[in-house]
């Protein structure tokens, strides 16, 4: 039980829906159409993953001013057509743009919307991702995540793990950190939080990366709670 | 039918909440402590609400830099405890900062529940409010309205009628204004909306300023929707 915390933040992507199996199911007819084939939309979606933290780098690192997730990954995957056989001068801007929403249509992990209901009883739930706010909203109207705010990196301006995108959370949520707990299935996102006096709570999603995931199979701390799932974050919060 | 509009932004103060008998309410025990006794609560309201427009004017005009609507609201409450007769030496900071609360607490009109809960079954619904998020999302979780987004004034960082307000909710949420309905019982509102694109909604709130109310009775323009309360607006949207 901790009476304490007020609200709860929940990372988004991997932590609370499966991206990569919704990135590779909404790709998988645009490859079968222009690529090599629907077979590789599981690496389609890795790829696509693996340029989602560098190309948030370049403004954490103050090399570009802020600029809205999903322009970046829209560049991102037009970076990465070639590699899977698609030449986008034979592809409609429209259909890229469509393409581009396949990360608004992903789907939560089973537990989570039980878990969150029950969470949301007592609690303030809502995202802390590096979503945009109209990504994370047509997320939750879709899947049916009950969320009680949205606060997505465009209004925050920062992309975590930048100090700026926890506080300003905590502040306009009216909350100082410690009333607030950060809940990850990365160990890096809770290291960010802990260190500006958030309390964390690690859920581990072992198959975000696929089956052979080797990172953040367990927690590398020992954080405030340590949950296999959002049912048993649930009862931990008491 | 209106299948365009894609989420309905509502105002709060006077068409989702009785402010009126609701921060009369929270400052009766007070009235009845310190000032000249809680009979003059309703009039106590009504002061602290005249103060509301007039504070935030000095931030529409750049006089102020953006101050949090909370602020204002405090020191518009210590302006008017000398008229009900309260010395502020005499009360301590909680007790004031308590007080300040009220505008947390208060009730949505008798139809607000039911009527929200129908429009978000096939829509996006938020409120576009001069509250800030805290103050939004408390008022929402402590009455159960069922926001899907929260865009406070300070997310937004411009208050109703300046246009930014309008115009940064739309793009947040990714819509263009024409997809988007503003829901409000004060013209103003609407006129400011309409000027900028938005589909406009009135619902009279004819006693938000208690029996004798003169402004806002009906509706002054065409505009998109006349509903009388929100189960009729939900039917009207469809």
């Amino acid at each position: 039980m901790l009476p304490s915390i007020k609200a709860c933040l929940f990372d988004t992507f991997g932590t609370v829906v499966d991206w990569r199996d919704g990135v590779a199911r909404e790709a998988a007819a645009f490859l079968a159409r222009y690529g090599t084939g629907k077979a590789r939309s599981l690496a389609f979606a890795d790829a696509w993953q693996a340029l989602y933290g560098p190309s948030m780098e370049e403004v954490r690192a103050g090399r570009r001013r802020f600029t809205r997730l999903e322009v970046l990954q829209r560049e991102s995957l037009e970076t990465i057509l070639p590699t899977f056989g698609v030449n986008a001068s034979n592809v409609g801007d429209a259909e890229l743009a469509d393409l581009n929403l396949a990360w608004r249509k992903l789907d939560p992990w089973p537990d989570v919307i039980d878990g969150l209901g029950r969470i949301k009883a007592r609690r303030i739930i809502g995202p802390l991702s590096n979503g945009n706010t109209s990504l994370l909203l047509s997320m939750a109207k879709r899947a049916g995540l009950p969320w009680d705010v949205i606060l997505g990196s465009d209004t925050l301006r920062a992309y975590k793990p930048m100090p700026e995108a926890y506080l300003r959370a905590a502040d306009l949520m009216g909350f100082r950190p410690d009333q607030v707990c950060m809940v990850a299935a990365h160990n890096e996102d809770l290291r960010a939080a802990q260190a500006l006096g958030f309390k964390t709570a690690f859920v581990p999603r072992r198959t975000e990366y696929g089956p052979g995931q080797a990172t953040d199979l367990a927690p590398d701390r020992a954080w405030d709670i340590v949950a296999e799932d959002f049912i048993e974050l649930a009862v931990a919060l008491g």
